[in-house]
C-alpha cells in the first residue's frame, strides 16, 4: 500500500475557480447533434426538435459553457446554411468529416438549445475556408442590434434579441495539416490578428480565443503559440489547447498518468505567453482555453478492439472515468491560467452521454466524475501540499501515486477534495489535514465528513450500456474525519470526491 | 545528304504509352468556343448548339483529353455563371482576355460536348481570384452524388449522373505576372497544398496537376517547381509545363529544332521533382502534364507578318506541321515521365481546326501529324538508339538531324515509327533495323511496310485555307523494308509516320 | 532456380569508362599508413620506409587514384607538420580519431609512394579547422613552380618538380556533426565557394570536389547538396558521396542488395545537380565523386561479433566480396555521372589488403572483385537490357536477382561482363546475347569465351587469414558461348567476370 500526506491551507490558494472550466462541446460530428441533442421524431422531442431526455442529462452533467459548431467541422462551415426556415436550408457535403450535413440545426437552434439547458454558448468562426468578412457577418448576425441587415435577418428568423455570445474561437486547430484551409503559424497569426481586430470593432468586450496547438506532440508546438501570440498579444484573451488521451500499445499505467502530459502542456503554453509578455514588459496574462480534451480511443477503434460496438457511441470504462477525473483535477490545479475548458464531446461519439436513435439516453462512466466535479467544485481553488509515494510509468517516468486538488467555498466554509489513486494495483493510504487559520483569521475548529463518493470497480473494465446503464456510478466511499484530519484508503485506480463541512461549535 | 542509323529493340522500352499525351485544349479565347465548337445558329449545329462539322473533325483529329475552360481565362472565371438555364446566365467582362464572355457555354455544356466527341474532360479550378471553397464547390457540382445542394443543382440542370471528372488542374500559369491573381511561388504552393488536400477529402482518387512554369524562360523556372512540389509532393500527381514555339527573328533552323527546348524543359522539371523525392527518400515519381504546347506566332502576329489575316484563325504551314510532329515525338520519348499533354488550342486561334462563322471548318497543316500520331502510336513506346548526322543551330548548337521515336503494339506486333528530318536543306538517308528477339522470346522474323505517310512540301510555306483546305495533307512516303531493315530517304523539313507489320511465316 | 536474360548492344552505351572509378583511399587511420603502406623497420621496406610487399599487392589490386590524407583526419590536419626532415616533424594529438599522429608520413611522402605504385594522388584540403589561406598554401606547395616561397620549400624538401596534383577535395564530410569544424550547409557552401574560387586563381584547370552527404540517411541529404551546389555550381566539377554497407540486424538478403541504396543515392544527387542546372538553363553536368565506399562492419564491431580479431584489420568473407563486386557494377552502371570513386580504405582497418607489423601482407576476399574489375573493365560501358527474376528484400522490397554491367574495348572488340547473383539460396540461369551490329557497321559475327572467373564459396563465411591467405580467391567459372549467346548458371551469392573475345573469321 502506498502513502500520501496532504496539507490544505486556506491561505494557500491558486485562485478563484473559473466556472468555464466545466465546459463541453457540441460539434456536427457523428451523432452528437443529429439523434444526439436533436431528434425531432423522437418521442421525447420538444417543439423545436430537441430531445428532452438528453437535455435532462445535460442539466445533470452540469456543463457551464458549450462550444459550437466545431471542431474540424467549422473550417468548411457556411453559417448562412444553418439559419432561416429549415426547409430552405441546403444539404452540403461536409469535407471535414466526409459526410453529408443537412443543416437542420444551425446557430440559432443551438443558441436556443443552450439557453434552454442553461449553458453559455461559445462559438467558433470559420478561418479555414473563410476569413474576416464571414466572421464579421456571423458576429453581427448573432450579436447585432436590430437595424442592420444581418441583425434584422436574425430577427426575421425569430430572434429579435441579440444572442449576446461573449466568447468566440478564432477558427479551430489551424496548426493541423488535416484542417481544411490549414495554415502556417505566420499565416494564421496574421489572419487571427485581422479577424480579432475587426471583431473588436463590433464589440470590444468580446473574449477571443486564438488557436494554439492541436496537441503537445505537434511538430510546431510552442513555436506556433509564440508566432500567433506575438501578433495577437493585445487582441486576444485566451489561446487554445487540445488533448486526447488513450492507452498506447496497452500501456495503461502511463494512461492513468495522462494528466502529467496535460500539466506540461499547460505549463509550456503559459511560459510561452509569459515570454511574450516579458518581451513587451506587459502585465497582461494570456490564459488557456483547453477547449478540447477527453479520453479518445483513436488507437483502439482503429484496432477494432473489444470494447465498442456502434462506432457512433463511445464505451468508456472505469479506468477511463478515473483518467477523466484526474484531468479535471489538473485543470483545477491550473485554475489561475486556464480560463476555460471543454470536454469533447457532449453526446455519443466521444461523449459522457449516449443515445439510441428513437431510444433511450444514458450516462457513460465518465459522466460521473464530470458531474460531481462541476457540482461540488466551488469558490476558491486551494493549492494542496502533497507528499506522495511515487510509481513508475514508461511514458512519464516516476509520478505521484496521488493526484489531488481542493476547493473552499467561503460562503459555507465547505471544502471539496478531489483525488485519484493512479496505481492499477496498490491501494493508497491518504492522510489530509487542514492547516489552522492564520493569526487573527476565523476558521472552523473541526470538520466532519459531509460526503465521500468514488468511482471505482473491482473490474476496471466495467462500463455502462443501454441495457445496463448504471453498471458504473459514483458510490459511497469510506473515510474518517477527526478534528482537522481526514484519513481514507483509496482503492487502486479510483477517483474520489470528499467533502468536508465545518462542525458548528455546539 | 545526311545519314542516320536507328536501332529498335523491343526489349529497350520507355514504357507504356499514356494515351493522355494526345490531349487538346478548349479555352474561352478567340473563336475557340463561340463560332468554334459552339455556334447554335450554324446550319450544322446540333440540338445543344454545337457544330457537328467541327465535332467530326475533332473525332478525326483524335484528341484523348481536352482541358477546359482555360488558360488565363480560368483565373477570373466564376463557374456558377456558366451553369443553369442559358437565358439566366450573366454576361461578364473577361479581364483575362479583355473581352466579353456570354457564358452561353459552361461546364455542363463542355462535358456534354466532350462525352459526345469521345474525349475525357480535364478541368481547371480558379486559383487566381478564388480559392479553396470555390474549388470544392465546383468539384462537388461536377462529381458529387445527388443528395447535396450542389450535386442536386447539377441534377436540376439536367445531369443527374455525376460528371466524374478524374483529372483537375490547380489553377493556370500562376507563375506569370500576367495572370489574374498571380502568386509568388510560396503563395501558390500554400494555396495549391490546401486546395489539393481539401479536394482529396471529397475524392481521394482524383489526379491533380499543380502549376509549373509558363515556359522555360520564366525567371522563376526550377525554383518555382521546387517550391510548389516541396509543399505538394504527396498531394499532387503531376506538375504542368507550357511551351509555345515560333521562329525567332527568322531563325527557322532553330525553330525546326524546337523539341530540344521541350526536351530540356521536361528533363529539368523531372530533375527537380526527383530532387525532392531524394530529399524525402521517396520512390514516388511526380509526372509532367505538358498541358499547353504548340507553335504560336506571337512574334509574327505582333509583327503583322505576311501570313495570317483574320487574327482569330492561325495559318500554319508545312514547317509548322513538321515542328508539331517533332514535339509529339519528344513527348513520346518522355512517355515515362510525361503523363499528359494538351495541344493548345483545338479550334481557330491556335488550333489545328479552323472555322468560319456560318461557314465551313477545315484542317490546318498541323492537324495531320497530330491525327496520325494519335491514331497510330499504340502500346509501348520504344527507346530507339539513334546515330544521326548533326546539324548546326544558332539557338541549340549542334543537334541531331533525325528525331525519331517508335511504338510497338504487342497485340498486332505492328511497329509505328515517327520521324522528322530537321534540316531545311539536306535530305536524310535513314536506315532502321529491328533487333532480333532475346533468346527464347518470340518475335516476327521479318517485317513488311504497312504504310508510310509524310507531311512535306517543296514549298515549306504551303498552308491550307478555307478555299484550299487540302493544300497540305499527309501523302504517301517512300521507303523499303527487307527482313528487319527499313531504308528511306527523308526530304528536308519533313515529318513521317512509317508503320511496319510482321510478315506471317508462309 | 531464377532466370535472367540480358541483351548487350554495342550501340546502347552509358559512355566511356572513367578510370578514376577504380580509386582507393589512404587515410591516417588505424594501421593504414603506419605498419600498412609504411613501416621502415620491416624487412621489405624500401629506402623511403614503404613496404614493397604491400606496394606489390597494390599494383596487383590496380587502383587508379588514391585519396589522401583523410577522411575525418584531414579536418584537423596541418599539412606543414608532415613535410621537411622527419626528425623535425612534430608529434600531434589527432582529435579526429583521438590518437597520436607522428607525422612521419606526409604529403611529399605520399605522393612519392603514389607515383611509385603508379596511382594518381587525390588530395583533400582541411576545411574543418582551416580555411582559404591554408588551402592555397598547400596547393602552392604541391603544384607551384619554383620561385615562390612555398614551391621553393618543396624543392628544398627534395621535390623540385611540382607534384601536379589534378584533383582536390574541398574538405571531408562537412555535413557530419562528428566532423572537426562541422558546418551548416550554408556555411560550408560559402567556404567551399571561396576556397574553390581562390584555388582556381592558382590553377584554373584543377578538378574540384565539393563535399556532399556522408550517407543517404543524413537528415540534410539532398538539401545539403542543393545548398552547396547552388553556390558552387560553376566552380566545382564533382560532388562527393560516401556510403558504407553491412548486414543490419543480421539481414543478409538486404545486405546483398546494398547496391540499391547506392543506385538511389547516385540518382538523387544527380537529380539535385540537374535541378540546379535547370534553374540556370545550364548544360553543365556536375558529376559524383563517390570517394568513400565499402563494406564496413560498424554494427558487427560494436556488437563484438563472431568474425574479427585484431580490430585494426577487417576480415571480409565471400558475401562481403560479392557485395563489393555489386557496388563496383553499380558504379559502372552510372559511369556517365560518376566520375571518380574511392574504395575506403586501401590497407588494414577497412582494406582489401591486410598486413601484420613486421609480418606478411595478404589479400582479403574483397581484393579479388576489385582487382578483376579494375583490370578488365575497359573502353566503353554498355547499358545492358536486363530481364531478371525478382527476389524479396526487407529493406528494398523486390529487387532483380541479377545485377550486371559490361564494357566493350573497341581496340580488341572484347566484351567484359560483370554480374552478381544476389540470391543467397537460388541459382540463376543467365542467358546473354550480343545484338548484331547496326546496318553498315562492322562487328564480330561470333564470340568465344576468353575467361570466366568467379568469387563464390559453398561456405559464404569463408575468408582469408594470415595463415590461410588464399582460402578465398577468384576461381574459374563455367559458361558456354555459341555464336552471340552466352549461357551460364550463377551459384547463389556469387560474383562473376566473364570475358568474350571475337572469333576471327577463319
Amino acid at each position: 500500500m502506498g502513502e500520501a500526506v496532504v496539507r490544505l491551507d486556506p491561505a494557500n490558494v491558486v485562485g478563484p475557480l473559473p466556472r468555464r472550466l466545466f465546459g463541453s462541446f457540441v460539434e456536427h460530428l457523428g451523432r452528437c447533434v443529429y439523434t444526439g441533442i436533436y431528434e425531432p421524431d423522437h418521442p421525447a422531442a420538444d417543439a423545436l426538435g430537441f430531445r428532452t431526455d438528453v437535455a435532462e442529462l445535460v442539466r445533470e452533467l452540469g456543463p457551464t459553457t458549450v462550444r459550437y459548431p466545431g471542431g474540424n467541422f467549422v473550417s468548411g462551415y457556411r453559417w448562412e446554411d444553418g439559419v432561416g426556415p429549415r426547409e430552405r436550408r441546403p444539404v452540403r457535403f461536409d469535407a471535414a468529416w466526409q459526410t453529408v450535413e443537412t443543416n437542420q440545426v444551425g446557430t440559432d437552434d443551438f443558441v436556443d438549445w443552450a439557453r434552454g439547458v442553461g449553458v453559455e454558448p461559445m462559438l467558433a468562426v470559420n478561418l479555414g475556408t473563410r476569413g474576416v468578412t464571414e466572421a464579421l457577418d456571423l458576429l453581427e448576425y448573432c450579436n447585432g442590434r436590430p437595424g442592420t441587415a444581418l441583425a434584422d435577418q436574425r430577427a426575421a428568423n425569430g430572434h429579435r434579441e441579440p444572442h449576446d455570445v461573449r466568447i468566440w474561437c478564432l477558427g479551430n486547430e489551424m496548426d493541423g495539416p488535416w484542417q481544411l484551409g490549414h495554415k502556417t503559424a505566420e499565416e494564421y497569426a496574421r489572419l487571427a490578428e485581422e479577424t480579432a481586430r475587426a471583431m473588436r470593432r463590433l464589440d470590444g468586450s468580446l473574449e477571443l480565443v486564438a488557436c494554439g496547438s492541436s496537441n503537445r506532440a505537434m511538430p510546431t508546438f510552442g513555436v506556433w503559440e509564440r508566432t500567433v501570440l506575438d501578433r495577437c498579444f493585445e487582441l486576444v484573451d485566451h489561446i487554445s489547447a487540445h488533448a486526447y488521451y488513450e492507452p498506447v500499445d496497452g500501456d495503461v499505467d502511463s494512461f492513468l498518468a495522462s494528466s502529467e502530459d496535460m500539466h506540461r502542456f499547460i505549463d509550456g503554453v503559459v511560459a510561452t505567453a509569459d515570454h511574450l509578455a516579458a518581451v513587451r514588459r506587459s502585465d497582461k496574462r494570456i490564459t488557456v482555453s483547453f477547449d478540447e480534451w477527453n479520453v479518445w480511443f483513436q488507437q483502439r477503434s482503429s484496432d477494432g478492439g473489444a470494447i465498442g460496438g456502434d462506432d457512433q457511441v463511445s464505451v468508456y470504462d472505469v479506468t477511463d472515468a478515473v483518467v477523466v477525473g484526474s484531468l479535471l483535477i489538473t485543470l483545477l490545479q491550473h485554475a489561475d491560467r486556464v480560463a476555460a475548458a471543454c470536454q469533447a464531446q457532449l453526446v455519443n461519439l466521444l461523449g459522457p452521454i449516449s443515445t439510441r436513435p428513437g431510444g433511450p439516453a444514458w450516462r457513460q462512466s465518465i459522466f460521473h466524475p464530470f458531474a460531481l466535479t462541476s457540482r461540488y467544485a466551488r469558490g476558491t481553488v486551494l493549492r494542496p501540499l502533497v507528499r506522495s509515494d511515487r510509481i513508475e510509468t514508461t511514458r512519464y517516468g516516476p509520478v505521484d501515486q496521488l493526484v489531488a486538488t481542493a476547493t473552499l467555498d467561503s460562503e459555507t466554509a465547505q471544502i471539496a477534495v478531489f483525488a485519484v489513486n493512479r496505481s492499477r494495483t496498490a491501494e493508497l493510504a491518504l492522510t489530509l489535514d487542514v492547516a489552522p487559520p492564520l493569526p487573527g483569521q476565523a476558521a472552523p475548529a473541526q470538520y466532519r465528513l459531509a460526503e465521500h463518493v468514488t468511482v471505482h470497480d473491482d473490474d476496471p473494465g466495467a462500463h455502462n450500456t443501454e441495457q445496463e446503464p448504471d453498471r458504473v456510478v459514483a458510490r459511497p466511499g469510506s473515510s474518517s474525519v477527526r478534528g482537522r484530519v481526514l484519513r481514507a484508503v483509496l482503492p487502486p485506480a479510483s477517483w474520489h470526491c470528499i467533502r468536508l463541512a465545518p462542525v458548528e461549535p455546539s
